[in-house]
């Protein structure tokens, strides 16, 4: 059954143009291509992320049974943990209730096909 | 051509539990079917609302070919117009650059369907 995630970040001021030349251009080079097909290997379709300032949102559809291992495998993915060693430093905590500086899942209160 | 939209948006404190019973309960009420029909009728699909504290995340794709006369549409639907009268005053500005209180469009930096 397919789930549907909403998830915030607060990007640090300092690395919010990083972060959108990553995802609008680096995240496309042959060099990360194992990125991509490791999100889709690991059952996430309609991944898109959108920014407001230093506000980051990512929505996704999960399309797997479950859904802590295939998080555990894309985490064992090595091009994807190269990956996270520049996109991760780009994040603050989006609040000091935040647990760490990274995504967060947001409470889904409305979906429509 | 599908258009992947992102949109945030920040309540009133005082509101917040009002529009997530809006949005989790109420909407679904044969009263407002003709929200929903509107929607689609005015070619969003896939539309979530996500929150997190005060702030809400819109994510919807539009699959018509004139979003403009489309949304024009959805804002002479009588339904619509009654519906907004509950939900729009829930809304303060995002931020002090904010035009108006409502939901305003992000920057769409990654997709990956």
């Amino acid at each position: 059954m397919k789930k549907i995630f909403g998830q915030i970040g607060r990007l640090k001021q300092e690395k919010i143009e990083e972060y959108k030349y990553l995802h609008k251009v680096a995240v496309h080079d042959e060099k990360w291509a194992g990125v991509l097909s490791t999100i889709h290997d690991c059952n996430m379709r309609n991944y898109s992320i959108f920014i407001e300032g230093d506000v980051v949102f990512g929505y996704f559809e999960y399309v797997g049974d479950d859904y802590e291992a295939d998080m555990e495998k894309m985490a064992q993915d090595p091009v994807t943990q190269e990956w996270w060693k520049l996109t991760r430093p780009c994040f603050t905590k989006y609040s000091e209730a935040s647990r760490e500086a990274f995504y967060s899942d947001m409470e889904n209160i409305f979906s429509f096909e």
